[in-house]
């Protein structure tokens, strides 16, 4: 399997290992190193616990530097999503690292191939392998083509909050002027309803409601963004 | 502070800051800052989120080269003590690093220069100076000479075992034949006593007792431990 996958790494990332051991080693489960017992084969948990240091580094710089404003607790809630089982088992399925495992036999059949706990270990071990190949501007290449495009594609929203993801949108290249007023307010004030606008540069860009100025302020940022990626794309 | 902080630096480590501004954000509580508003002063928090994640792949990089046989649970283990409040807020104050904190006067009084976390923090805020100002390459260089050595000093056996960090030890600098040996055991069945001493390349080099072969073993190979670093003073 190490031959099509490096095939796949070369194609579709310009991936080419060194040393392809240690990508072998990266896609070894336990369990398939204990049925064949005396070939020397490793399995990937040492390269895992360097991979996930790795890419917890990574991103952590990676949007240290991307959100200068971001204050630490923010940034801390937004690398725990992007650096947890769910997004990297996601990743790992997208470049279809599940083809290249090698398990033993009753893993296979208890489905593990598809388990997302494995597969986030592969994909940490792969970065492992390919750090200690190709060195840490390989990852950080590597990441910059399957981590990073998802910030803007909003898979993290909900770890930093609308309000923020927008401003951060927004003012990719250049100084916006974000305000966000609102328009309308009724109801009693046991059950008041606001809505606001959100403006860039004194022009609507959303709109939202809610029981209070900050949920409907949240909304209208939501809003936005939803339209605005569906511009971009 | 900074002043003197960068002659500390340079007179015990050789670091030369590029951007001294970076030294003194890393080395700024909070509680200052809003002391002294309108000056654009930052505090260490960010610096401090980034140097976290570099300590956490500088230790990991460094056990998984030099322990190349040691699981992923050990390594695990073994970077869990070395990476955490205890032991940076140590390291710091070895570093003398306590004398240049800027701190708000109500932190000063109560103490907040000599509080581990803090001492902590700090710790890994100049961590995250110093790569965003000198790189990997001159992290790696500092904490290879404040962290490292202490493994050799035993400060994190506990966290591996004695019979693994005996082996380590002794196979540094090549490959060294470890055996046990029960030398003695004695007492009734429900309180059996054992002797065991540990050899290397046939020559006894520590004994331990206790009321399994495994904790005799554990003795031994602390008590070799322990003769052998005194013999490495």
């Amino acid at each position: 399997m190490t031959k099509q996958l490096e095939e796949n790494l070369a194609t579709n990332f310009g991936i080419h290992f060194d040393n392809p051991k240690l990508l072998e080693e990266a896609f070894t489960q336990a369990s398939y190193v204990n049925e064949h017992p005396n070939q020397g084969l490793k399995y990937y948990e040492r390269i895992e616990f360097l991979g996930d240091a790795v890419l917890q580094l990574t991103v952590s710089e990676y949007i240290y530097q991307r959100y200068p404003e971001l204050p630490q607790g923010k940034l801390s809630r937004l690398r725990a999503a992007m650096v947890q089982e769910d997004s990297f088992s996601k990743f790992a399925l997208e470049c279809n690292f599940d083809q290249y495992i090698r398990l033993g036999h009753g893993e296979e059949m208890a489905g593990a191939r598809k388990r997302p706990s494995l597969l986030c270990d592969i994909f940490e071990s792969f970065i492992g392998a390919l750090y200690l190949d190709q060195g840490k501007a390989a990852v950080e290449k590597f990441i910059s083509q399957v981590i990073f495009p998802k910030l803007d594609q909003g898979w993290f929203d909900h770890a930093v909050d609308y309000k923020t993801s927008l401003q951060e949108f927004l003012q990719r290249n250049g100084d916006v002027d974000i305000e966000y007023v609102v328009i309308d307010e009724n109801g009693p004030d046991n059950d008041r309803q606001y809505q606001v606008e959100v403006q860039a540069d004194e022009r609507q860009i959303g709109v939202g409601t809610g029981t209070s100025k900050k949920h409907a302020e949240m909304q209208a940022a939501e809003n936005a963004l939803t339209k605005l990626r569906q511009v971009g794309k």
